[in-house]
């Protein structure tokens, strides 16, 4: 190859070249089976092998326990956003959000669509333009909510948590999308990670959805359509529909 | 290479050699940026390229009138199942289904989930373990429907449309994964195409949604997330959020 540049983009980020240089090695010839991975059936063994082994990569590389089921998605963060308050806060149950920027705003937003006065501002920095997080004391959880979201990065402000907020016990749900596996940390306070592919782990139109298992007992959402149910995903292994060729890519990157 | 083998799946299909050689070739430095497609920007000039000409050859190949938005979303055909009802039936808006087969009865249980006894049977030959399609005289449509849905071609059954059925002016929207870009059609009765790449176009991680004008006004859906919006779909030109890498795959097999 002629060269290779620095990427700066806010993302979809850099991949690491000899991930890619595999990727491209395999593109025409997945496995020796004489198919491009992306012509390989996703009821197949051949596919089968790289779609475990993405899970088993997830799971060893953010430590996660048996409890959390790892989904492989599609629709980026933003179909999460609405996926998230449709399955959890159906009959009344309540949420609040930490506003810290672009992206923590956005989520809020979408889930107002859903959940409208039951989604409840615990804590915001907007009045500051969102130059920083808020303090303890700024942070008002109620105990009446089935989750705490945050965003655990915003790339347009850089407002990141270092420690996470003290909730009284209520599970995080966390857009992770800009920082998820670049550092170790504890996913038992989480109910719920969610992060587009694209920043932090490989190519675009894959989304990774880590979620606790008494949080997907809580998901009631019979009418809705069923890709939007985390549920069902859950029940299929992520196979529920032909998944994104992305998994590929990123299975490679890992 | 070593072997090429001949794929008889359903679906995922198998690829073009010569498009799977040039997105190998490209596939660690594209145009001469220095970087992987998957690392580019959806906001960069080269991506902008790749993403407009995937548009122009659909629009070309598949001869659509420019009253017509073309749009690359995610989610499969799975997801439009339920995007369809969720966009178009809200307000007690009534929908005919006919049903022909395995992926026609889905595409029709899931528009149940939203919009219940709105949407109703117009034809079905599942006595007949969809062995056939209905005559025309089996076909009854209510002249108050938004659309009449149809399945162009039922894999699992091998059920195919030849000829569309009379519907009176009232537009189809029609499930084409299986057979879109098979043979010339006029498209200018369809109100809404959709089609999951993986079958007849592409790579997986990509759906197609070929949306008419008109049908674009119906969509009353303010209170959807914005994800799950046709319109907002068809207002940022299918750049609302990261489009999946699969647009680039797909673009290369054009």
């Amino acid at each position: 190859m002629s060269k290779r540049v620095i990427n700066f983009y806010a993302g979809p980020a850099g991949l690491p070249l000899p991930a890619l240089e595999r990727a491209q090695k395999e593109l025409v010839d997945f496995a020796g089976t004489g198919m491009s991975v992306m012509e390989i059936s996703h009821r197949a063994k051949e596919y089968d092998v790289v779609h475990e082994e993405a899970l088993a990569l997830t799971r060893e590389l953010m430590n996660i326990p048996n409890n959390y089921k790892i989904l492989f998605l599609q629709g980026g963060a933003h179909l999460s956003f609405g996926m998230i308050p449709l399955n959890l806060l159906r009959g009344g149950r309540k949420a609040d959000y930490i506003v810290t920027g672009n992206w923590a705003e956005k989520a809020y937003k979408e889930a107002k669509l859903v959940a409208g006065d039951n989604v409840r501002i615990a804590g915001s920095t907007k009045e500051q333009k969102f130059s920083c997080l808020p303090k303890a004391s700024e942070i008002t959880i109620h105990p009446d909510s089935t989750f705490v979201h945050l965003t655990s990065n915003n790339t347009v402000e850089g407002t990141q948590w270092q420690n996470f907020p003290e909730t009284g016990g209520i599970p995080y749900v966390a857009d992770m999308s800009s920082d998820i596996m670049w550092r170790p940390f504890d996913v038992t306070p989480f109910g719920l990670i969610y992060a587009g592919a694209q920043k932090n782990l490989g190519p675009s139109g894959v989304t990774v959805v880590i979620i606790r298992e008494d949080m997907l007992e809580q998901c009631q959402a019979q009418d809705l359509p069923s890709y939007l149910r985390f549920k069902i995903h859950a029940e299929k292994n992520s196979l529920y529909n032909t998944p994104p060729y992305s998994v590929f890519t990123f299975y490679v990157m890992s």
